[in-house]
């Protein structure tokens, strides 16, 4: 049209923009919260969408296009050829395949790589110097919101290590969303006993996403002041342990009440991928591959709290664990690699 | 807990703040994209989740909480008892009864009436200060996103007209979302054929939401010049009607798309809450009891440019329709009144 | 002019919002760098700027109309007389007067709090149920930006306290801007060398805003890993020291090198009014009345870690002092106390 | 620091970000208004402050980065070498010369043409494929807040056309502030005067800053309504005279008032600057040169509306102007013209 008016008068060609691309992979509850989250708080300058299912892909995109008035302005795509996400920044992966009844953990895991087998290579093809986020797990992805169904196992922190194995990518360029929603939930739990804003009250979930994690108590705060040893009923080991726990079974709980979790996800994303995006070098829990660190011999990612900026996590913070933090910790290194080491990649 | 701790000095005791509170009724997928943009804008202090599915409820509230640490705060309360909606300064009801197999137009409509007198009602009763916005609009509402279904008629400003009714409340505090969604959608697909920033691209759709609504081209225009005059392909009337058709079309297109409408009526619904609560003053095209104004001369609800703040709807904006546009909208009126007349309210 | 006009159909009144107003007293550097942070943040919905220098008032209140385009609406007042106070949810009072030469310690205090006795009885008087935030300090208010000139003391303390005094409010409800920007310099001093966002790094500077303020260093920590016991050379007390000297000299540097502060004691306000204003329940370091906490039995208003919401002041984070720290706040004390003690209020 | 701690365990080297760089030429009131503008908005990645006032550089880079805790991390650099801006996507100038007691008129630009030479071929040396955005104007530039003074040519049209020659870049990569404030200062007079958010009454001058301005009244328009035709008051060719008149009278008003104007240049131009780092293509009225359009046959920079995005300004919205717009424009053209043949570039 633009050849054939007289309201605009062209001077220069339109800028096709280089920066600031995202691509969310898996257009499911997930991958939209993320989306979603990412366009409304401005966060990409253009966000890519792909995934197999060609007609949910065109509906979100134009769901997404039809709030553009409200926002600042941003470029959608959607497309399940990966050509529409050439030179991408970041590449956020949130589709995977959940447990089919009587299928194995291990043949859940491998069906999950032959997936990524389609998605990884064809994202560094597109975008040779992108960073990339793995969301997916098992039990709360794109394909499993249809029905009640039970989580086995949290799978995010072996989908990083196959992606960064299938990516070819340098490690600090592939990381997981982890347990920096686990975290997010803890320091609401914490804050709502105390009632102080959730971003008031510090907390720091580690290690494996989901039932095996371990929260660190002794760094829990509030300006700066532990919590453990101040607040009556945290001296309690059981108390605390009633608050872990619950954090743990948030996730079933929201997925048994209402099909999937979404929101929380959504806004965490959007948190990690603003800080790559802007370079920002803000600390998120994240499944970083910790080989060298608390012992760690094996190329195994698990969660630690990492410093992000455009190309990826530079930094872990280093905890001092007590010995029982990092039993727990070893242990979620074994069982991972143990998955990992019988995986066909 | 605050009772036993040396963290916490207490000086004062907690404000449970008064102002801010908006309720959002129906926590399908119109609602929770509703509610989800209203917290990540910051819009409210308070959000307040109602529906009679108790589990989908705790589901909903504790997935926003856990995303509290990445938001400005914000109270999230969820429940099937109206008393948690007490004090809301805007109720926004997104909740409604789709078309069953066989079922006529008018029983669908009386039925959703039936909703609306165990809704309504209570709201007034907990909020006697609030304002309602009306979202429902059986098609996209939280019941209905199951399966893919056909829309046989557009609800909301009907709905609108029943909650006016019911609530009691002066008709400046009772509005529908109708064409803001509409003229969305307009202002994008203009842009898109303009290569023009949708904020910087202005038009409206005006009377009733869906098939019968009226676009204004004589009012669209970038930077105040007229785009229907000087944008060759538009000049040509069947071309317009192409673009106003995709605007219909849209609807029913992203429905059958993904099954159901919600980025884009959350970010509508955002934004006129927040014109709301801050008193902002501005201009969108709701759905408002039009008698007096048009030649209309009944109680009827259809969209038009109104200008609201804290206590609603204030002014409405007056265009200069031709005739073939008041035509429309005099059908309009009669189809809508036509249905009003046979409700049992 | 709506009387007379064929645009506007009017359906109520306009309403004149009861809500979100924050009155700025004193409009010099630092009121207008709050006012302008205030507006461009979308914090409040109406801002009323005070000052006896009538002419500065008109003019800096058409400054920041004309930007209202660019941002949420806000009605923005200004005038000499308090009566456009009325309605104030927080005021802010950054007026005061700088010493003259030869002028006493004393003499200056007692001088602004004349000031004062003009300025706080007619905030209360137009918004009994206001919250009071003061963060004039000679050196850096209104009346003070135009020549080089030398700090001689810090006021805030001994402001707020008389303001508190003055007002008759509950202490709750009147507290002081502290130390609140003394953190924030320490923190982006801290980030800067460790190169992670200001964002992640938290640390308190504690009690007399200024040269006699408290770093409290065993609670400075970067994901709940405390920042002295890792960072090699902050194991060192003189570079600690050296870094807790440089937030002090800050100030007395940017005053010499631009005249004034502005820009981050505008940020930080903002930061505390949209705490109060949308009733977050953040913890800011705030000068509070310190009674009955760390051995302290007078009523005397020192910085602490707050917790903040619409009615003010809640709750204080009670840390855990060495002896050292204490007996810097007990100094404070004193001195402050001894200021205190010899005013005519 | 980095080497010696036991805090931070290094994964790779922290990223200097490439992308999202602003710098700012000129740190008086106007330059800063836009550098803290564009922090508090998040807008850039990386601020770049130049001028040859070394210590206030320094005093403001501080004041600007203790601010950093209460926003999204943002590098703020420094310095009197320019060395310091490169690899910027955008440069704002706002530095200038103000005139001299008896000075004329043509000398006064020669003498801001001199201080170009300093400025715009050392910006494009070191980033070559920047876009620069002039804001200077005599009479509200960075050495002109100290006493007041009588504004005698509005020179931002004229230096965008010398910043243009100086720098060789293509002209859409060169423009100007322009009319894009007279533009918000005319849409919040009409607001006022409806009681609509300024943000719903759209209006546009055009045409040269300041004095000879032009404003369109025949788009003035809310919700695509014309305000000329039905808003009584503004029938009267002499009633839209006299709030044309405030428009232009307002930056006087201001100097006057309060020595500079300041708050609405820096929204206006954080605006500007984020549709460049964005590439939203947004529409605002800019400086640009006008050759070819509304028979100018020269190359002269005036104000009409642009879309802009990151490689400038790609379109001119073209207006349909009557007789007495295109004559107004016409002698703009021709004084505009008449200094600019005058030069030394």
């Amino acid at each position: 049209m633009s050849t054939n008016n007289s309201l605009l008068h062209q001077i220069a060609p339109v800028s096709n923009s280089q920066h600031g691309k995202i691509t969310v992979v898996g257009v499911g509850q997930v991958g939209m919260a993320c989306a979603f989250s990412i366009l409304q708080q401005g966060i990409a300058r253009e966000i890519a969408l792909v995934d197999v299912l060609a007609e949910k892909l065109q509906g979100e995109m134009m769901d997404l296009q039809h709030g553009l008035p409200f926002t600042k302005n941003c470029i959608i795509n959607a497309g399940t050829n990966y050509s529409i996400t050439a030179g991408s920044q970041l590449c956020v992966i949130t589709a995977g395949a959940r447990q089919r009844e009587g299928e194995s953990r291990l043949a859940l895991v491998q069906r999950n790589v032959e997936i990524f087998k389609g998605i990884v290579p064809q994202l560094v093809k597109y975008s040779p110097a992108t960073v990339i986020l793995v969301v997916s797990n098992p039990g709360c992805t794109s394909f499993a919101f249809h029905t009640p169904f039970v989580i086995i196992i949290s799978l995010v922190d072996v989908l990083t290590f196959v992606t960064w194995k299938l990516s070819g990518l340098p490690s600090e360029r592939v990381f997981g969303s982890g347990t920096n929603l686990d975290s997010a939930r803890f320091r609401f739990l914490v804050s709502e006993r105390l009632n102080i804003a959730p971003s008031s009250c510090h907390g720091w979930i580690i290690g494996e996403h989901g039932d095996s994690s371990v929260a660190v108590w002794s760094g829990v705060n509030v300006a700066g002041v532990p919590v453990i040893s101040n607040v009556g009923s945290l001296e309690d080991e059981e108390e605390r342990n009633k608050i872990h726990k619950q954090v743990v079974q948030s996730a079933y709980d929201i997925i048994s009440l209402k099909g999937y979790t979404s929101w929380a996800i959504g806004l965490s994303v959007a948190a990690i991928c603003q800080s790559v995006l802007r370079n920002t070098r803000n600390v998120f829990a994240l499944s970083v591959n910790i080989k060298g660190l608390h012992d760690v011999t094996k190329d195994v990612y698990l969660s630690l709290p990492c410093v992000i900026g455009e190309n990826g996590i530079s930094h872990i913070v280093v905890q001092q664990l007590n010995s029982k933090e990092k039993d727990a910790l070893k242990n979620s290194v074994d069982s991972v690699f143990a998955i990992q080491k019988s995986l066909m990649l």
